[in-house]
């Protein structure tokens, strides 16, 4: 058994991650920490780990979190870059779950999230956590970017067709939809039952910030510069994100089965799940549970390939695929703790 | 006053008509047909028509139809090509609601509705009931073809950007998401509130019955073709159209205001309302009123544009603007009966 | 046509008043203001009122306010009863959507609101305007004290069987659902989507603040004491209050015809509609209409009767209920402006 | 390891079985039949399956289903009467979630249900799977009838006020919410979406069928005769049961420590929680779990209590409440298989 710690634990990722780590097999969750609830039973804040367990908000301490041997960072962007130095060099491994360590170049993390970054030299050292295109790299690795919800699951969407190249890198387009829970637990008028609720909407289409993350690991992975189009839309549920994604075939004529490349891509991955030909993945099948889902389309027979993907941004979108990356980091079975199936209906 | 008859009553178009009917300034509702419900008092079946109607379904019976003034089929489809003639010959107008005269080809129409049309003659006759791509055709017209819920969304978002042929004709993107009563109210397991909240999923990715309409009026409009990709999904609401539309520049560097040209498009219809450069429309900002609502955004500068058009499925998708259609038809004001805002929240 | 201000209209009863108002026919709505919003366009703030509203909120000013025939007050309690003794001096009619005038004792108001009552000789003065119970006062009042939504839904279900003093007036249960929207539009952590929606739990069961209104008012309308336990509990949607209430029969062995009695007791109210018996009304039935809809059952022939009584909360509960206060007070048609059926689905 | 089987598994309580079974330590899942889906892959219908189970529906057989150690009836009412004595003969122990075996009494099982009872001398032997009520009588029963789920939550609120006899047998009121799963995965209209979110409305309330077996059971339980008012709602949510329980006390004067009274009731099982005195329990706190969350309140220190319990309808109130029972049956754990934490939010 491990110790593990949270920092940062009053929002969402914070509560989904206590409820997977509690199941764990290999996790004792020795700290939790919110300045503005310290001394506050967790389970009076979530009643639905009275039973599971016995903890208190504390302050954030580096001393106390320096004895762990895992700290998530469950935190608003701008603090896991000033914690994380101190508690590397004790040994501790770090999983930030936050957008800090997300992005190489530090001018982009500056011109997209407002701030200085503090620890630029790590940007290099931080591996990031989107396990199907980085495992090798992750195992073992002691300082964790877990990615952005959308863009786990419009990478993972996208990976098979740019791998082989057999899209256009330019001009792709992921018409994104995500359930209110990625917006957190902040109380903005906007995120009320009375406003999101019965409504549909756009937001961020001139620039959000899952996009230069998006663009950037992409380019990463393929080498290649990419150009996309993003636009997420705020849709009337909790949990979930379906991510449409559209790319033109570059040889329209040639024969490709793209189901064949889909399944192949994936074959020896547990937490992605290429549904049959034909199929459209919901988003209530990975309720609560750390798969994405996946099925490609080629409409028509034309050149336009459509690939749906689904995930629960709180669990392959955050938490879950944060404990994914610190069981390879700790060279843990890939799916200790994440085997549950999808809570449906 | 005119008598007005609406067969096929029972859908939620068909109460969505009734709705708007009872407060119109110049009509009476005298017939609802309905085969499974002839003898049941309509404001037993629809509550919120108690105090409003005094009606009884009763069985659809020509003779009884074709001494009123206006009759509105908001039948499955299929239903109304059989109908129609005869009222047409007894100068009775015909608004249909179902899909039976959108297209001008009895070939599609048998490709994409498993059936045979009874009634091709009157295909050229019908006017296809999109007002603001159509306005003039439709005053006085006898028989008109309500367009789908999507292809008013879909049509009205592109249309600025075709007419003026600043897009590529091919290559078009249409990701629309619909609330759940786009289904209709039969009783299937997938629109169960259990099935369809909580949840977001594509559909008829291979082909939907919406997209041979697009295409097909697009073409007719525009006198050129289009290629088009159309992903409709399910969502989690009752009412609603999101169309997320996707062009792309044919001379990225030319000087072109967009916002203007949307504007301007439609600076004289009272249904369709540009929102201000950078905004993005609501669904729920049109519920239960005819307004479709878009926005144009062009994201980064680049070649890629992005229009996001609204409406509520059940009345500019389809009661609201069959409403129009008569107000044309009969020579009333456009928005007789169509004047009251959404309802919000 | 009257001039009418609103004071505060920036939350839910704001908005609602102006849907309704928008479309009254005796009205213009001339001024409303926010000292938050003042400057803002009011259909920015809701854009479903493009095209209907040509406003801008203002600072809330004395003067101006004076000049108009009718101010509503949709402010927080403690606003209107330090603004109305002017305005009621000018010869400006008001009419408070806020609790400042619904208790008749200062105390009592000061035990629950926690704040001094600052113009306690206006509490005699100012008419409840609970239509139903209270008509021939209200016409032609001055200052009106509409009803809280829970108050509205439980008084109007209870009062057949009280005035006729056929149950026992000790042991009252109001178990009352409301939509999220009754908590008004203040970004607070539990209304949100992510809190509040697939949810259900009770609150304020140790005492909420239309317990005093209803206990006082049904005592003053009866002229006895009544024994209240009321209940309410957060519904996961926007709209609709489902008032259950129970009550035991005095004399179960006596031969009462309760359906009739609701019918009797309500047969001149247009807003008041006692369905047939076995009947159970649906919140949505008055979705957005002034209606509230009423059963009453006797389970099993036994000793405690079951009344459901429904309404839309921002309606009947608050900004309809508001317009018939207006239009009694003014000597309009008592259903001006509130003829629009529900909208359902 | 035993080997389990389920008759009926294509609705809600069937695909909750299975989702907690998958991760049961002690059970492998040999046989799921339907009729309607002989021959169809288990996670084609139930995609959240994928990866956790090999499983194809049979028809049901009755060699095949006696080679079992437990066989689980998620069947409509009727079926398990029919098979249960040939699988009991063979050894096989039976645990019906319908209703077949919790009433005692042939005659009113034949009065609620419409159909005559064909094992009425397994009546008797049957035993009433509420655990907490009932612990010792389940070990190593071999023949469970899992009670309904409104059942689940008014008896365990009421119990502890009813075994010490604090309150008034008669007058008990149990007004109490429902999510829609509660009715089931039938295509019914009244549970589309489109008909029951954004709604609130009672039904049943002449008579719902969980009242005689609230009724008897309690009878049973107390050897008394209780009098019972129960009015069930259908809630816009997908799961969870609230039931606010009122009851009056006998002896308003006597000084009665009722919290202390739920809390020493039930300190020793685990799947029942008391929250804090003043709490009030939310349905989302028990979402996929087996526990019940209760509160006591006594408002303004007057003679009616008020009890509020909630449990998720499908398993406290069904699935989960099956296994709990199995794992008695067949000497487990209490808990096994049922340790997860809700799903929130």
């Amino acid at each position: 058994m491990i110790q593990v710690g949270i920092v940062g634990g009053t929002g969402y990722t914070g509560v989904e991650l206590l409820r997977l780590l509690v199941s764990h097999p290999e996790v004792r969750v020795a700290a939790i920490t919110s300045r503005g609830e310290a001394g506050t039973r967790v389970d009076q804040r979530y009643p639905n780990l009275r039973g599971h367990l016995d903890l208190i908000f504390t302050e954030p301490d580096l001393g106390r979190l320096s004895e762990l041997d895992v700290v998530f960072f469950a935190t608003p962007h701008g603090v896991a870059m000033q914690m994380a130095p101190a508690l590397l060099e004790q040994g501790v491994r770090v999983i930030d779950l936050s957008a800090d360590f997300r992005l190489q170049d530090p001018d982009t993390f500056q011109d997209w999230y407002a701030m200085e970054h503090v620890a630029p030299d790590l940007l290099k050292q931080a591996v990031y956590g989107l396990v199907e295109l980085n495992r090798a790299a992750l195992q073992g690795a002691s300082l964790v970017a877990v990615p952005g919800c959308y863009p786990t699951a419009v990478q993972l969407g996208f990976a098979p067709l740019l791998e082989v190249g057999c899209v256009e890198f330019d001009g792709l387009i992921a018409d994104t939809k995500s359930g209110v829970s990625g917006a957190g637990r902040q109380a903005k008028v906007q995120n009320l039952l009375c406003e999101a609720s019965e409504n549909m909407k756009a937001y961020g289409v001139a620039g959000h910030r899952h996009l230069p993350e998006i663009r950037a690991q992409l380019q990463r992975h393929l080498g290649a510069e990419v150009g996309l189009t993003f636009v997420p839309h705020l849709t009337p549920m909790i949990r979930g994100i379906h991510a449409t994604l559209y790319a033109r075939l570059t040889q329209p004529e040639a024969d490709l089965d793209i189901q064949d490349l889909f399944e192949r891509r994936y074959a020896s991955d547990r937490f992605v799940d290429v549904l049959p030909a034909g199929a459209a993945p919901e988003t209530r099948s990975v309720r609560g549970a750390n798969d994405c889902r996946l099925a490609v389309h080629r409409p028509q027979g034309g050149r336009t390939l459509v690939v749906l993907s689904v995930i629960d941004n709180l669990v392959k979108g955050a938490a879950g695929q944060a404990v994914q990356c610190m069981n390879l980091c700790c060279g843990f079975d890939e799916g200790a703790g994440l085997s549950a199936p999808a809570l449906l209906p």
